[in-house]
């Protein structure tokens, strides 16, 4: 492990968040905000992370192994987990790293007495459901692939920490966490990096948060998801979509009736899988 | 049929729109603006819609001759349906224009190939609830009179060839559209041009809407209409009534308990009928 | 009008029912039991009727007749409304029997003041839900076809005459109601004509129904309709269609995927049309 | 009676207005404003109100009293019931002032011909909800006290008088209306006192309200309530909690499990009593 | 108290059980029956009880005397709460009887620590539903009358006592419970008595019970309550009112449509109140 | 591979069933019933079945080994999969046997053609709802061990593959199928294998089954389980614990507040886990 910082109090609220997959997309950008809340960021990843910056502490970490994450996990209050796979795959290594590196993380969350995890779902644990119905965090789960059906078990398996131990979690169904819609369905799916901050801030600091599932978009014109299941914790999109309107023309190219990337929410994931 | 254009292609994105009802309260107003998007807007009436402007095409029609409706369909691609008769009547003249109309237009639309229907239902078909009570797409139906009758008809046969063909059609719950809120209920139930053709605009644009229900009314202060069932369409009102509040004194002359005008959301329409 | 009593009293507890349709399948068989109930039953139907019985009074009449469904209701307390046509047609013969048919009967109805309509809807006005779903009385319409259309209309228009004046109707969403059942899928909607004369009697008796739905089946084992919300009308079913079971022996030649009569509540209705 | 005002006409458009509990918190930040609306306010409290402003009457009256609230209701025209025990006490005194205060006024109400009740209840009525859900206007009661239980009775009472005879209510589950928020739990429940007083313009001024129970609070970004159900009000709060944000920092001293005022929405009042 | 037993050990499954009200219609029902499952059946009622039976104990007592009801309830382990006042009434004999008396009694419950209430609410709490609709456990209450409103405040109290003390109540909504129906009304709301007793029986049994709340009626044909939410007591009504059916012919003397106690569930008690 | 029959046709409905978990409790039973509705049975469990008897194809497998599965899988109609472990236990071993077994065999059910899958889900797939709860189909998952989690796992995967492909498999949220209930609680969760069986040969020979989720449990009189939405399987249980009550008498002995195994329908399972 290295560290940069001696565990000397500072006026920040919170002595240590870990960060889970801090290599990837959106770990590379909480990496850089979120250290404003915490005296010890924690980063892990399968990869190399490189130098630590000042307050930071730097494990390499495969969340696959049971004994590394219990390690990873000591003295920590809050976890952010963005780690593990993220896009669809063959089924073994999702089960390694999202189920089995789930597993993993509760179990030494649980054994660590870690205060609350942020956990990266997706809404892909919602994919298969069509692009004209309105989703909330209480319907049934419709995954579009193996990907989404590792969400699936993670969000049951801190349902059961919480149920059993009071462990609380926030699943954030996130929708598309990128600088700015790649295509049109994006234009729905859309969360600004800003607006995912603000909607992990309020996931951290809200004072009760129970077992709570939080869908994660702006505030796009149109919607897929009901979030008011999650009205407790208090995250109001600033951005939208809208502004990036110009880029996708009006049009009535409509998809074909059978094109099951339009008809259905997860859009492209649902025809990426199964891969054998 | 006169046309004033070819069929060159320019840069609009659809060839072909047909409104029907063109010489209508709404459809004048529509008239003035969809022509933006479209290189050909076919304009029908069963009254005389006069000269045809640059980019339009104009058929008198009577929506009950099948035969007439055929043709009017030939060659388009999206049917803004608000033709037929639109005020309480007989129930005679309303079958013929309304139910029968609408017959001759989804045989002739599903014959032709049309791409999507944007069909002018109204709250009438709902205008039997209470005024203290929210109303969804999804409730069932309380029609207060034999125009708002002829809407529920319209909208079963359109589901009716969603589930049997997949042909898409839009149903808009119109409140009152109108330059301005004539009386206190329309305070609630206004909703301006300009979000009357935003509306259109999402209901023909959104790549699939499915067989979709929406309420068209502004962002008034009061609601009785709970849109959250279309929220796929990306429709934000940007007008509100609040700006006429100054033409309606706050003041306590409540209507009698059995005054049926105040007490459902109908208002005069609940006891316009029936007309025998 | 041929009649062949006086209007003299006797110890029934009803003066006059009228059963229209009394010529097809299940007018045939109200007529033997119905006449248990009234002094005077008056029958009508589009086609001859033969003599009247004792007690029975014989109209020929077209429900599409304004004046002639007029004088048909004069002097009845509630009316059976089984007339029309019962079966996927072309759609004018539909609107006229059954669309303009029930707009006259419902005139009628409020002009001679009777007190009660049972009417014959059908569970083809929710045809296309999936044989998989369970489908109640408040879930939007889906017809499967003209005829549920049709039908449709019928329970709006009946609605609309109880929100408006407080005449009472009893919609019936009738499934199969044969002898026996003639194919898988009616093992499922088998209605048998003592389980629909009881849910009729039930519906005549009870003394509000206000504007009732029920559905119609007996107590078989599968079942796709939940009745819950007509639980006030005390209709319990006496027969099931388990008697029938060795009629159609359990096999796995399931249905393929693609199969809408399989796929869908409504069976061979739901590709039966739509007729041009 | 103090009264410093003749029966006179003027421009405002009611004639009088009946304000309990003038002397209150609430009520003395209405007393400032309601005057506006009225030709004459009448005021009373249990206490000393002290001089009569110009418009205004003064009446002292104990709600207990049932003949003395008979004389206080006479020649009113809507009441606005912000009088009774605010907080949480013996059981004794709340019923005399909040239970049987609240039938003598009613009875009063009613035999006066009162137009419309605007009823001071609270959210304490649903105290006992976790402060993770959200919960609307028809969940079941969930009192967090004695207060609260003698909200849940005139909620249930003033419903009655609305079956029974007409009379309209409009119950306001008042969140925490101070200056500004006093604790972390008030960012959530915080209603301004401006956006109090336009929640009671809309209860006061929208033509027909019925039964209405709502919710008041500005727009906090944390909800635990959902108030669609009072959507006809046409109430938009205009403030919100997080101007006042800066002062409760951010921090994960999470509430220990067992900790019952964090867990549930009514906060301290889930432990202050029962007050034997 | 007289009491004719020692506190000497039997082999009956519960030491000792309150039955308060013991005078009343029901009360006199379960002093004859309740004996068989407890060593000492204390009886309570405001009237004389007359001489104590084998195993009984007799205390006059009234409910809104607190200390009596303190001493009442000493040394008991389960109590059948039947007592106060079980018609419609003036205010304030209500108010004393079930409104200060049910405060009476669960602070000696919660004082001496009482296992768990039986308490015998009314079907009276949701009086003002149609007769044409199904009411379940968790709609809004809708009392039609003080003795109702009495019993809103009863189950609201005992949700309190649950909520803040673990203490468990069954909330038994009783329809009507007499040895036969008396008019058409009680054919949907018959309850037997022997219905009632295994009603109670399963309430007092059932290991764990929380705060549930169960409408009571014997397996009429006809239902206006949906008692789902209390399946978890295993109560199975063996009893039906359909055996009294031939003492109420069939007729269409159908009520007017003003009819109150036609149109409501609470049928004459509608009209009952308030009684000033 | 043990086969004792030849591949000649005969007179049973399905040419192949395989059993997996074929030596569990479960699987033993049906071994001796399903035989009566296939030519071959196949069997396979990761212990020894012993000899294959007549009709019979015995097949030893792990189903955590893909290509095995594949082998095993290869010819069959229909699976009835009740193979894996089926209690608490630590995570891996679940994981390999559960997870990662369903992963092999929906890959393999893909590649295969195979027609329908019989799940054995659990009710401990919501075994942390509180057992005062009525829980249904549609309600969010809450497991109450890792066992409860894999079978959440398995549901989510099972409707994958439907959404995915049309796969068709019906998920048995199996309660307690055993000769006789053991405990208090079984008496709400009891199964007889006649009930079991007959709940399979529904969810066989059903003609169209989507993906249903269905509770499994005999008529008892205690219910948990709200089993509505699978009525189209037309499963009708006819067995009762209720023959087995006197094995359990009443008593009020209640279990203490925070004695979870009692507050939740998981019982036992709830603190069996998480072993580590």
């Amino acid at each position: 492990m290295t560290t940069t910082t001696d565990n000397k109090p500072d006026n920040k609220s919170i002595n240590r968040i870990l960060l889970t997959g801090a290599g990837g997309g959106l770990g590379k950008v909480l990496r850089q905000h979120v250290s404003a809340w915490t005296s010890h960021l924690r980063l892990s990843d399968i990869a190399d992370l490189g130098e630590a910056r000042d307050g930071e502490e730097i494990v390499q970490c495969d969340l696959a192994d049971g004994a590394a994450v219990m390690k990873l996990v000591e003295g920590v209050d809050v976890v952010l987990h963005f780690g593990g796979i993220s896009v669809e795959d063959k089924f073994e290594p999702i089960m390694q790293a999202n189920i089995l590196g789930m597993y993993n993380l509760y179990h030494a969350v649980h054994a660590c007495g870690v205060k609350r995890v942020i956990y990266a779902s997706s809404s892909h644990v919602v994919g298969y459901y069509p692009t004209t119905e309105l989703v909330d965090a209480d319907m049934p789960l419709r995954p579009d692939g193996f990907y989404g059906l590792s969400k699936c078990f993670g969000e049951a398996l801190s349902r059961y920490y919480y149920d059993r131990f009071g462990i609380e979690t926030v699943c954030l169904r996130i929708g598309s966490s990128f600088p700015a819609p790649l295509n049109p369905r994006m234009m729905v799916t859309y969360l600004s990096y800003a607006d995912l901050l603000e909607l992990i801030r309020c996931a951290v600091f809200t004072p009760r948060v129970g077992h709570t599932i939080s869908f994660g978009s702006s505030d796009n014109a149109s919607r897929w998801w009901d979030n008011r299941k999650a009205s407790h914790l208090g995250y109001r999109p600033a951005d939208s979509s809208k502004q990036f309107a110009h880029q996708f023309a009006d049009n009535i190219a409509y998809p074909a009736a059978d094109d099951a990337t339009a008809r259905f929410q997860g859009g492209p994931f649902v025809i990426a899988g199964p891969q054998y």
